[in-house]
């Protein structure tokens, strides 16, 4: 009699002929197919498979539905909640060779490209067309993996995000079916946006092998401001008249006071210690002008002080070197201390409400928490500094995520703006979701009956 | 022994208490209740039910699920696919009732209305704070009516449709359970997209009874002006090149040669008979002016003969109604006939070959189909003037339409833009979606297992 064969076996040894060495499970391997940049504890897989095609997608995912062999998707393992970690085991499905551009169209700014090619390399394909593609988030991270989690990036004040720009997707569902959603088409009104369901669900209603994206023309010129207020307040309110006036606003980040100290505590700068707010205008030359010189004066009636405006290309890009040197700052007031980023969005009305609530529960513990914000989008990042091994800290930190997202909620916001649930917000979605949260569920059990597909993210079954 | 009772009547008899005269199967009521606007034949219900709250919605909604009565959702019945009539029977559940705004924010440039507010309405609610809701499509329709279908309108091309437009809503599922999806956040990544999932399933899968919907600032200025071109390609070259300049483009309307000579038949006009455009930019004032400098320039580099540039608002007025008047003169190219109207969706870059193409075969018949175009988004509608009387005519026109949405789809398109598939349509979503239309199809029986929500729309189960 022979011993039983483990499922994963058994679609370990049915896979071997295709994948060869694409298919392993070294130690050293799983050990990087986790999500390394999460603040929560890594999980690995037990096995490491490479896939080159949809087709090859479509054999792992049928074999592993016949198993019950969960599967979760990998791309550049940028995800910042676990979506990437294998807490109950299974295959990490490496998607980072399917990295071709499959087409540019110019003439109707679109185009289409595997999942694992990242928003930089289609950036530098596309840089003779004089086209772009707008979401800028800070990762280097798999535009298959970034439709995953919906993600947004600075510019989508101006772009939208993943969910704007994405308009169609190949996928293989759970049994492995093969689906394509949407088209080329601007818009179309045939039926269920299947599009959709699959932008944001991080993988656990199939996997996504290809994306046509809408893609932007390069602005003509640019112009980058900073400037410093007395109040949060009064920064939001600059913003919302701005964005009333429809000004051809590019970018609008905030940092807070604690950030912009740690700013000058790591650069070495003198600047004021204030709530900050970086503008960037982008358009015509003309465009670019005429709305520059109205946000100064706008800018100016709400009480800004210190408005910087580059004078050109090289002082633009310094004042954003401070913008991004942010995390580092933030990081450098705690060495050694990775940090948990929250991510609550809200209706930008309510942004002073809720900074100032959740400052205001920060105060009252010892956790640093320096906070920048995409605050045209009403979206804000505050990272908490605390020490992953002490569990006081540890149960501190998760306290003040916990407060900042029901406050968030309170306000007509949501968790997660752009980094998304996976292990880290599944506590959160029964408050932000109600009911609706049972339709999720419904919706997977629909797709993935087995539950093979990233299980045990987003939400529990 | 009592005689069974019908389905209908036991729904009906549940509902009398709560509705009163508000329920009626009155003949003159329900002959009211199917889509008039349609080139299809009037399927009216058993029964009209007027719903005043989401209540009411989910207590109509519990009882037909129990009973297995069809439910038709109907708002202000202006769809043109048969979407509201009632083929298998069953209720009309009208919602023009629900017509209350129930929150503006124009901090947020949002706002919450009930689903049976009109367009109009909440523009008329709008015009004191500067904001309004940029999807203005031809027909008086409710917003839960076009958020049902994914309607778009002129703007579409700088605004987006309804689906970028729908922030979140209060859907009433097939069983009575009232979900929230989506909410006042500018984004977020928290869980699957439901909002999305509703919009376009044209209560195939719920009812629609509040909406979130995002506003836009008023422009400070406009300037249209109109031209024509030798042939379709040139103009939609023109185009082109103004979307990838950025330009501020506000409208972008097309109207072919036949669309011409009718608009000069029935208005006693002498423009010229040949492909026309309307463009209209909007912004700051500056912004126009400059852009309009760019625009003229390049249209003339493309080819462009008599631009007629509207020198103030009364004049570009003028200019929109000539454009607005196309509907009304390809009709009286045949009266007493009201048209099928085409809507399929390409790539821009494909417009020309699709235009040529589907003229070439209508052409060959005897029937005159004037066309006009949404040219920036690649949808255009071609109104087939036939004779529903006329078995002949109708077969013909039918095929006309056939061979028109399979060169669409043949180009990367959509059979419909902004109409939605309704009765219409059906037959032409298996080659549209392949296999994805039996994920559609899954969906459906998921979220609605009995089958009452809008039933034989979109597909046949």
């Amino acid at each position: 009699m022979t011993r039983p064969t483990r499922p994963l076996d058994a679609v370990l040894s049915a896979l071997s002929p295709t994948f060869g060495d694409r298919l392993s499970t070294a130690q050293a391997l799983r050990d990087q197919h986790v999500a390394a940049e999460s603040w929560l504890p890594p999980a690995p897989p037990d096995a490491v498979v490479m896939a080159r095609s949809t087709d090859e997608v479509a054999q792992v995912l049928r074999l592993c539905h016949a198993h019950g062999v969960p599967v979760v998707p990998f791309g550049a393992g940028s995800s910042i909640e676990g979506q990437v970690n294998a807490p109950q085991g299974g295959i990490s499905l490496d998607l980072s060779g399917m990295d071709r551009v499959l087409a540019v169209h110019p003439e109707d700014m679109d185009c289409t490209v595997q999942c694992g090619v990242t928003r930089q390399r289609l950036n530098e394909d596309l840089r003779a067309s004089g086209l772009f593609f707008p979401v800028d988030l800070g990762a280097h991270a798999s535009l298959g993996g970034m439709a995953s989690t919906r993600a947004s990036g600075t510019t989508t004040v101006r772009y939208g995000s993943m969910r704007e720009l994405v308009l169609g997707l190949t996928v293989v569902l759970p049994d492995g079916r093969i689906v394509r959603t949407g088209g080329r088409a601007r818009k179309s009104a045939a039926g269920y946006d299947l599009t959709h369901l699959f932008v944001g669900a991080e993988g656990t209603l199939g996997v996504i092998t290809e994306l046509t994206l809408r893609l932007a023309g390069i602005p003509e010129a640019a112009s980058t401001l900073m400037c410093s207020f007395d109040d949060i307040g009064a920064a939001t309110a600059a913003v919302v008249t701005a964005l009333q006036f429809g000004l051809c606003l590019n970018r609008i980040e905030l940092a807070d006071a604690v950030q912009m100290a740690a700013i000058n505590a790591y650069g070495g700068s003198t600047l004021p210690e204030a709530p900050t707010l970086w503008i960037e205008l982008a358009g015509s030359a003309a465009t670019v002008a005429h709305d520059g010189a109205t946000l100064h004066g706008l800018l100016e009636g709400a009480g800004a002080a210190r408005i910087e405006r580059a004078k050109d290309a090289g002082a633009a890009a310094a004042l954003w070197r401070i913008r991004h040197s942010a995390l580092y700052a933030a990081r450098a007031l705690r060495p050694g201390i990775k940090g948990m980023s929250t991510d609550v969005c809200v209706p930008i009305s309510a942004l002073p409400a809720c900074i100032e609530g959740i400052r205001a529960v920060v105060e009252r513990t010892a956790i640093k928490a320096p906070l920048i914000g995409h605050v045209g989008d009403g979206n804000f990042h505050m990272v908490l500094l605390f020490d992953a091994e002490d569990p006081a800290e540890t149960a501190e930190a998760s306290r003040i995520n916990a407060a900042l997202i029901e406050l968030a909620l309170s306000l007509g916001g949501t968790s997660t703006g752009e980094h998304g649930v996976g292990l880290g917000k599944k506590a959160y979605m029964a408050a932000e979701h109600g009911p609706a949260l049972d339709l999720m569920r419904d919706l997977k059990r629909c797709i993935d009956p087995a539950n093979i597909m990233n299980p045990g993210k987003i939400f529990d079954l």
